[in-house]
């Protein structure tokens, strides 16, 4: 495969990333001002106001969609439509980075009633100051290109539920069919600087499902005047396992997890029922949908074997699609970045993580392509992603998100396409 | 076998039998108090002071043993010594008996600090009364009988705690060796108003332990990153099945029931441990150490087999002794039984069950015989020891347990042994 | 339970067990002789006929049932009909015992066609010599007792077919309806010349079931487009310890053993198919019909989870009835070996092997006993049944098993019932 | 990753592909020769012999290598060394394929002395002819190119024997260090005569282990005594599953295949020992590494688990190496292959099976490629090698197999590399 790398203006690219420059203290103190305030999925209000005071002091046109959504939009003439999106919100943790900026907020957490410790353990902060970045070079320099830039702020990332909800809010009416919709993450795993793509499956599809077993009390003595849930709930995370050794093919890529199980309070009491959750991944929607009805298949089949008396339960949540990158997409975006970035623009090896990042383009029927990058200087003791001390370089990373938006959105928008 | 039934002198028993009519309405109003004021395992402080007030009441000498214990000596000349039990302690339960006499107690539990609700739901209630119901009947007919009656009120059974702790506070010094120790369980086995004996194992041995797992945590799509101990903890409970199905005779009783799992809180995070609660049942010596060392065995290999980065931990607690009834000391109390109770007395089947009565005949070297009496008019709709609706009809059993210690007893203190 | 022990007429008994004295020489060459020529179950061809001159020999009246079996009558006036039986096959296998009479012997199995060897290592010879030596003592002394012996020489217990075969070709027409049916074995168990008696379950149920899997063929690389039948066959025999371990009450005898298993040739084919023999024991009905339910019900569990394109096969063989000794035949029979016997009188503890012997009392609606006798002088040392090394002592084995024939039906036949 | 598609001079290639149709008649003669007269691993004698004679009808030197194999050697002036490899054995199956020419020969084989069927099931009758043919062009044309020929008739790929025993009988003796050892398999995958390379892993490691298992018999009610090695056997099973599932990275190719479980013969006999064959698959080395131990340590542990008296046993057999293909040496390969076959040049997917190829060149220290050759017309109908009705479409596979083998050699011979 090789990559066309003259996909863009290269003066235009270098007018845009200039902008940088000017905005570089600015954005690195809201950097700070976000990540010191980190708020729950979809209860993203301050931040989502922030955001919106940004665009407004930029007069960068806006709308809200859903209760923390909001999707920019900057008409400029004849051309493509590209549209970029950056996630919002943070996680239930307690930072321990060290960091001078690290966060001590916390939160009512709106789903439990608790005060829990809030951060932005995955880097979304960056997401959402890099977008900001990005409009803000567009917005100041129009007369470098032509088309239509549309940012896309997403709440609710981390359970699954601001893409669905965006759709739900109909964010088909607050900005056109974009011809490209980009994404990005910051990752441990590239080379601080560095900026990652790939064509095809990029990040897995998973599920997640809460399984309810009921067998029948008893005392702990007589087993036989009850139908042990604990055996019942064992044997299924024992046969579980051949669906990944033996149903799947070697070739794929497939993981089923049973992450949590509970079951009774005492050791001399046969308790009523047990509890499981499962989390599974795949690299394709085939492979996804055999996990899912094999694992109902095998748990049903357990508990006849074990005569349970009541049907099992099977409650599926965090259900990410599966990211799989638009081919020519990806390649224009590799195009884009081979010539700007040079070495510092490579494979990125597929993410053992999901992302509601397709959501969207897929409702809107738009290709999609998402990229990575490397936020520590050192991948080798870079902490993992919803790791507490997760909290990556400062620089060049916020800068490298800036403009790994703006130069994959110039292969569109000064790539002279529509433009004529 | 064959029993001799004329172990005791018929009269003297008729004698001490007849003062319970005498007795009955205060025994009945004594018996609801303590229903209606049920304590905790080695909290039973209001209970411990209302028996030495009857004891103090009747002239009965006594001393305290340990905080709640209490054991009364009635010595009355030359002759065997004969020790009677009664259970003192009460479950943290909602009773549900529907009885106007149901409780409606709560206690602080100084375990936990928690306040909870409190009943007789196993009958220690009713042991208590008859025990000084036969107290009070071998005390006021002195004349009738020759030796020492020693009566034990022992707290804590439900924790397989009170036993122990008497003898660690040397009931040796509080009371003769006795030639015999005598105890009983109401029970809904039984018909109602019957006595059933058993020479040999009659309760269970039983042990609890706590099996701590410690496996290495992971994001639940990387699990060649960690040890599941999910799976090590499954895996175990499998094989755990094993033991009664395998390795125990079929001819033998034995149970190992894993009560209680817990491990992980989120479906894609595998947890870094992991915990079970495990109960086991024999009715031997041999059998109970066979478990254990099983159980040992099994849970250490399949952490080998996982690479558990840490060894298995095993916490032992609730640990019973086997009750196994002396086959001279039963047969005397059998031939008396079918003497006084006719076809009432009869054979007792090993009761699914674990007792703590074991201790401390064992600690003072006596042999000792323990026995059900039926509760319920249709054993058929009798709930269970510790079920909340468990409550005894009121009589004839309050009489019975009187009647059944009294006659028990006579078969030493009336049989003219040593008094001539 | 107390025996009556003057069931019979001693000096009667007396009379009888001295003519063993004048037989001796006779039965223990006639015994080698047997030991010496063992055949196969349902191909006691040469044994039938040796028995048959015996008993022609006598003028004992005989007929014959089936192609083996032999059914002799001695009607002796008014009274009790008591049948004695007596199995006669021997095992495919070597005998290694060293005794200087030990079977060289081999015989052409018809089932398979190979010429096998062939021995008494069940002690079969024994019950027919006893059972003989008994029919002569009660023919020659016919003065001595009133009613009619039959002695039924059973072939083809070893494969559950002998019993079954007699009642298919009729046995109800070659003897009268008995009052007991009575039968023994050699046991090393007991004590060398004690005979064991038990009222009840002495015999456990039995029943053999192959079961046949089938899955899906692939080549060992991939899995993912076959069913893999190993796996299925291994989740079937760790689920079926949970029968055991958890259905079955901890008080109740039962057995699941999977004896064998079958499944594939190369390492790198996944096969076909997996074939599983499955034996069971049980003391009731009642547990016999759950293990059979639960067994099936655990495979097909399995062959579901599995997706087995097949279901699984069940083919039962080798069904054994529970021996269950009737309790007033049984305690007739005790009395009558206590007063004869004394001390080598003893309780039989419930034996780990099933029997056809009760198909013909419970076809013939007689009630039934089955006792021991101890065949070792050193229980501690001595092989067990079907151990190739397996060879009772001659004597006083061979004697103590005719008079425990003779003893038991003097219970009925020298009692005095019916003779009036 | 872009290929240099002028890497050999096309006249050349092209002079000596046209020797191909003068020699295709005879070819096809001899291939149809060969499949008639396939012979077992280590046993081609008749095999080897017809390959002498056909190098000696063409005055080509070789060696002979062991017993079957043979190299040939042809020098031609400076340049680099090439070496071509070819097997040459066939498989113990009755064929199916219905071809006119298909195979009906049996032979004696060695191992076990059964006369068994022969067929040349996996194609290596199309590498020896495809050699032959190359071999011939660059033979006859001489003064096409510069460097040293090397053909190496492999026997024993079938039993992963042959390579080991030509660097046994010291094959490095017998040829120069070549700059590129080549290969090529006949496949079904492919679209017929297209060829496919790879770098990289492009056939996996595999090793199968026979596992000993010793329990401790007993009769099948008395499982007690005895140590169930059917159940410790399932055990194993079950539990290898996990090491796919849980220890191996999702992105990681595996397969742990138990393809064979033999144990006991009766169902009431819990026999002495099991017996499991185990297969594996990898890509990496340290993945087959960590299968290796993995099986090892949950077999040791179950071992452990269940108490058994011996340790078990582990004999390893038919371990083939990972076929890794050299980056340089395949990209050059592709080069000439692209420009030669244009579309018919493509990607080769990992091919989920096991060669002994690399282990020559390994041992010469020299850089290896292996490609597909598509022998189907539709490969959707194909049958998978091993089949018995696996024969490829005569042509244009034959020529399609040696005109690969000219232009990948050619990659170096006509390349003008070191012909200065």
């Amino acid at each position: 495969m090789t990559y066309d790398k003259t996909l863009f203006n290269e003066s235009t690219v270098n007018v845009l990333v200039s902008r940088l420059a000017s905005t570089r203290a600015e954005r690195e103190s809201l950097y700070k001002h976000f990540h010191q305030h980190p708020e729950l999925s979809m209860q993203e209000v301050e931040t989502s106001a922030r955001i919106a005071a940004e665009l407004d002091a930029r007069q960068i046109p806006y709308s809200r969609v859903g209760k923390t959504g909001i999707v920019a939009v900057i008409q400029n003439g004849i051309g493509p439509v590209v549209a970029l999106r950056g996630d919002i919100d943070a996680l239930p943790m307690k930072e321990t980075s060290g960091k001078d900026y690290a966060s001590q907020a916390t939160q009512l957490d709106e789903a439990t009633g608790a005060e829990v410790p809030t951060a932005h353990a995955c880097g979304h902060d960056f997401h959402t100051v890099c977008l900001l970045g990005a409009l803000d070079a567009f917005h100041t320099q129009r007369d470098q290109w032509s088309g239509t830039l549309v940012g896309v702020f997403q709440p609710g990332e981390e359970t699954a539920s601001g893409a669905k909800d965006m759709v739900a809010h109909d964010i088909a009416s607050a900005m056109p069919v974009p011809d490209v919709y980009l994404g990005q993450h910051v990752l441990g795993t590239l080379p601080g600087g560095a900026v990652g793509t790939r064509v095809g499956p990029v990040l897995s599809s998973a599920f997640s499902v809460k399984v309810g077993l009921t067998g029948k009390g008893s005392h702990g003595s007589m087993p036989e005047l009850g139908v042990d849930p604990v055996v019942v709930a064992a044997s299924i995370i024992v046969r579980l396992q051949t669906i990944v050794a033996r149903e799947v093919a070697a070739s794929e890529t497939a993981v089923v997890t049973v992450g949590a199980i509970h079951a009774g309070t005492k050791s001399n009491i046969i308790p009523d029922s047990a509890e499981l959750l499962i989390n599974t991944r795949a690299y394709s929607s085939a492979t996804s949908s055999h996990l899912k009805e094999a694992i109902e298949r095998i748990v049903r089949a357990e508990c006849v074997a074990a005569r349970c008396p009541v049907e099992p339960t099977f409650t599926y949540y965090d259900e990410y699609p599966l990211t799989n990158n638009d081919a020519q997409a990806t390649e224009r975006v590799r195009g884009a970045f081979d010539s700007y970035f040079g070495d510092a623009s490579m494979d990125l090896a597929p993410v053992p993580a999901s992302e509601d990042f397709s959501i969207i383009p897929d409702a809107l029927g738009a290709p999609y392509s998402y990229w990575g990058v490397g936020g520590f200087a050192n991948p080798e003791t870079a902490p993992g992603n919803h790791n507490p001390a997760f909290a990556p370089d400062l620089q060049p990373t916020l800068d490298r998100g800036s403009e790994a938006l703006i130069v994959a959105a110039c292969a569109w928008l000064s790539s002279g396409e529509g433009a004529e």
